[in-house]
């Protein structure tokens, strides 16, 4: 167990092809992290884990708690560690964000911003798992979901990966939220800052793992790279 | 320690744009492995790991046993748990990597090949150590020598990674060569097997780590992923 490890199980490259089997049970995630986000096998919702515990909101905009055997296709999870940064009031999101990142000079780190407080206003995506054979993702996109709230008090995790790691992770941030009430959650595509608490946490180190036992993966065509592009922009 | 895991310190962006600082010691990265291949401070030579100790082949085609305080810019390295795969005769070696990548169904796997025994030709490379400021790539180009030997017996220790993760290590097979009686070694450009015993070890885990201490790595600017492109012709 590490703070300094940002573990991910997957890579984008591995969505962006369809091989959207779960790969790992969130009892072995947890084992390399207590906070993260994700999304479960087939595209099962959004995922997001908060002292321990895994949460999914599912295409209903509802709240489950997910018990050990859950599996799950992609996901990115560290052991809490985060240091108090500031206080923001506000502002919305990607500029927070933004400005966060500069502040830690964090341009060419991996790390992650945790904001707890009062949101404006929230909008998040969540989606209907999908079955096998997978469908494209067109389809998957069609299978998509949005909810807003307005005055909602929560929790948002962020992690903030490097250009260079475009297409093995999301490139720039990526956020999940929940609701302290559970009335809403989800992959954040705006917010509006009330007023926030911001934590960050460095990573050294990032541990992404594959799925090497899961037959499509091994014999998957994985050599066309440009693919990513359409996955990418999906997931943004 | 897991025998799981292919640990990497730094990657190639790193070295394209110029960030040749060493970043860990040799003592601190045979913590993470006791068999690997990378380069010292400002390119500073060839280096091999074998059973827990560092060489390094230098710009005369020297080898060196080096202490523990050596720094270190770039390596791949993990705990040896190499399987025997087969015996390989009269074949060039890059034809005799391919034919393992196809045998072990390991395009989209990071894993390693050791190869051990006899070697009709091999040509290596190594490099001067540049100073800081460092010179621009081309010029740390013109520091690299040839070496050839004939009738050679030695270890070949290579690393292969999916194309996914070009920049942020060397895609394909990158190899390093250290001859049983250290009359030659280095990064390895061609070589014809006469007769090598094969083994391989497949990854799950990918933890590449990077130096989030050092200041020309926070505050310099990459977000040009393209520049990537000559530093890896040039490794190759």
């Amino acid at each position: 167990m590490s703070h300094n490890i940002l573990f991910q199980q997957g890579n984008m490259q591995l969505l962006s092809e369809g091989l959207l089997d779960g790969t790992i049970t969130l009892k072995e995630l947890l084992s390399h992290g207590n906070t993260g986000i994700g999304t479960g096998e087939g595209i099962d919702g959004e995922l997001i884990i908060i002292d321990g515990v895994g949460y999914k909101i599912n295409h209903h905009g509802e709240t489950e708690i997910l018990n050990d055997s859950f599996n799950i296709t992609f996901a990115d999870t560290h052991f809490d560690h985060y240091q108090l940064l500031t206080e923001v009031d506000d502002v919305n999101l990607t500029t927070c964000l933004n400005d966060i990142k500069q502040l830690i000079s964090g341009n060419n780190l991996f790390f992650s911003v945790k904001l707890h407080g009062n949101f404006k206003q929230i909008t998040t995506r969540s989606a209907k798992k999908s079955v096998k054979p997978y469908p494209s993702l067109e389809k998957v996109g069609e299978n998509q979901v949005e909810f807003t709230a307005k005055n909602v008090t929560g929790t948002l995790i962020s992690y903030y990966s490097p250009m260079l790691y475009q297409g093995v992770t999301v490139a720039g941030f990526h956020s999940h939220f929940l609701a302290d009430d559970l009335s809403i959650g989800g992959h954040v595509l705006t917010a509006e800052i009330d007023h926030v608490t911001a934590y960050t946490q460095i990573f050294r180190s990032f541990l992404q793992s594959n799925p090497i036992d899961d037959f499509d993966f091994i014999h998957a065509d994985l050599s066309d790279i440009n693919k990513l592009d359409t996955v990418i922009k999906n997931v943004e």
